[in-house]
């Protein structure tokens, strides 16, 4: 009874649910503290101390009415300007409350933002390995993904490729750095790379290719490494923000989409986002969480816990004969899989209580996803699973 | 560049704010006491004082990570689970929380609810006038929204109306009691004709016909009068509810969708409905506001101040000899124009600071919405305005 474009994704949704009952069922016979789970990006730090505080100071300070009522579509003006004036210290832009939408993390962002730039058939590009969300967010919109194979010695684009698949319905590419799930960082050289080809393709093929930057984990990176902010870079670009993990407050449903002021049709295009937050059922971005987030914006989690996680996992693996691009950013690792079939790789990693997702459900078979943003006493607790995984491939320790 | 789909609704959109921009602008020239805005269905009320103290206690002896944290897409288990019992108790059902999606307010619920049901081209029944968002959320997903005219004595469905518009290709109707605009409650009889109605059609046709009732008013009700509760009526039922008006909250999209155990596909439906939540990029409902109105099912607000604005501006217009059919809900009155152009009738009343919205809006011309739920100092203080609008068409007074 359900409709035709709900039917499979329902079915692939129980094979989700069937990990978690997995991971549900071991850790009822082995306790929990024996079992790794390895399969979500659910953050382990708590948010900073100071959103408790500010919530009760907005609870205490404003009327309850302004707190949790209705605003524009796009969210509070004077919260917008905040972060407007935030990110142009920050980064050095010129943007103004005009220039940002308000809406339920960078998921409700990326959503309103296909909803209108997409008509049907319309090809959105992405780079795998890439988040399997995109494939059902353009989906909804009945636009088309457009995959370009992974480079899987970097994980960067290939440049090569996606000037061969950018064609006249090209309407939109989407990165996401740092990734989910590889962890990698583009840098600037990437992003020019990236921002050239766009903009030659525009010209030669007389289109607008909107670039849409996903960056939910911008602010968890390591080794001092920086990230490029895109509106520098390209004209026609997005960026989707989101606090669920620069703040740990991935239920709350906060984030926003930024544009870039001199992109073709810009105030259509944001009155657009306006309407498309209101009639995709969203209306506005939760209320008090934008009024909090406005007072938290210098804040952030201590990303040192998820350092000292990706390095101690990253050199075991690596000490086990595992081949892996090592990260900058976000919580994930990506390393290949001893076996062509990830699917059965992480099957077997069942056996030593060990709960992982294969590459696939990134576009990129070969590999795995572990999400390391547990605790270090869990990583520490599980590395006998992963040595005797190894053994099981008769694998060359380094 | 945007979308066809968004490039009408756009438009659209620039229509009523064109009206925002009016209130402002006769503000600013007649000062803010002055003008009375009739047009938004903003709550005036505040919320009760126990949502302020249950967030600190949430805040005080819940961990961060559980209150700010990810849970299911349908929603913490333990909310779902006091929620059902809570309805269990009132309405004398037998639900549990697997019964219950906790959404993004009552639009992301039925958002939700579309993306699970409609195939493109499947039709979903409405009666007149109804809220025009409804258009938006069935086009959101390509359906087609059927639209049965209004009995504009009762505002009541017309059954007969109704056997004549439902085919085969008919999936959903959708009903909204206390309605907006009309403020009109639904009696037991009308939920018991309308349910054997539908009950035949799916016997006759032989297929499914959701009925999906609407309901984030149904707490905003004067007289005593009872909302019959759909589910203990037609199988295949499901409730959007919201707490919204209910608790004042419009700004924090709190609600759930709460679907009937014996219906069609009862299992696939909620699995669905899960995923939907999770792809349309809700992913799910605010997590703090989840716990909060698990703690404060018993609250509500104060009913009465609306009642006194009905009764005051319902009379006054009687008086001046408009015709309205007396509501026993919502905060909306919806009297006829006394010219057949309501649209006009709106910009006439502008010259007295009155802003209405057109019944047209709501597919049901030669009327006119009026949301009472402002204070009532400016409900007395518009009279005048009335006085000297029903003069301009020399309504003969009672």
């Amino acid at each position: 009874m359900i409709s035709n474009k709900m039917k499979d994704l329902v079915a692939n949704n129980s094979i989700i649910r069937v990990m978690f009952e997995e991971g549900k069922r071991l850790s009822d016979i082995y306790g929990k503290e024996n079992v790794f789970d390895y399969s979500l990006g659910n953050s382990s730090i708590e948010p900073p101390e100071n959103i408790k505080n500010t919530i009760s100071e907005i609870l205490n300070e404003e009327s309850a009415s302004l707190i949790h009522g209705y605003m524009s579509n796009s969210g509070y003006e004077d919260v917008r300007d905040k972060i407007a004036q935030f990110i142009n210290k920050k980064h050095n832009v010129n943007i103004s409350y005009n220039n940002i939408v308000m809406t339920c993390g960078a998921a409700g962002g990326l959503n309103i933002l296909l909803k209108t730039l997409i008509n049907p058939e319309d090809e959105v590009i992405v780079f795998a390995p890439f988040f399997g969300e995109y494939r059902n967010y353009v989906n909804n919109f009945d636009g088309k993904i457009v995959v370009i194979p992974a480079d899987i010695n970097t994980f960067e684009p290939n440049m090569e490729a996606l000037k061969n698949k950018i064609s006249s319905k090209t309407k939109a590419v989407i990165i996401n750095s740092p990734n989910n799930p590889t962890g990698v960082v583009y840098s600037e050289k990437v992003i020019k790379d990236l921002s050239k080809v766009l903009s030659d393709k525009e010209k030669e093929l007389g289109i607008s290719i909107y670039l849409i930057s996903d960056e939910p984990y911008r602010e968890i990176v390591y080794d001092k490494v920086k990230i490029p902010y895109i509106l520098k870079y390209y004209k026609n670009s997005f960026i989707g923000y989101s606090y669920s993990k620069s703040l740990s407050l991935p239920g709350e449903r906060i984030g926003y989409i930024v544009a870039n002021t001199d992109m073709d049709c810009f105030e259509e295009v944001m009155a657009s986002l306006n309407v498309a937050n209101r009639i995709l059922g969203f209306v506005n971005a939760p209320s008090l969480f934008q009024r909090v987030i406005a007072n938290c914006l210098e804040d952030e989690v201590d990303i040192s816990v998820y350092q000292r996680n990706r390095d101690a996992l990253y050199n075991h693996l690596i000490n086990l004969g595992f081949s892996c691009v090592k990260p900058q950013g976000a919580f994930y690792l990506f390393p290949r899989t001893p076996i062509e079939d990830d699917k059965k790789f992480c099957e077997d990693a069942k056996q030593f209580n060990l709960l992982l997702v294969p590459g696939s459900a990134f576009g990129c078979p070969g590999h795995v996803r572990l999400a390391y943003c547990i605790s270090y006493d869990s990583i520490q607790n599980s590395f006998k699973a992963f040595e005797k995984l190894a053994r099981l491939y008769n694998m060359k320790q380094v």
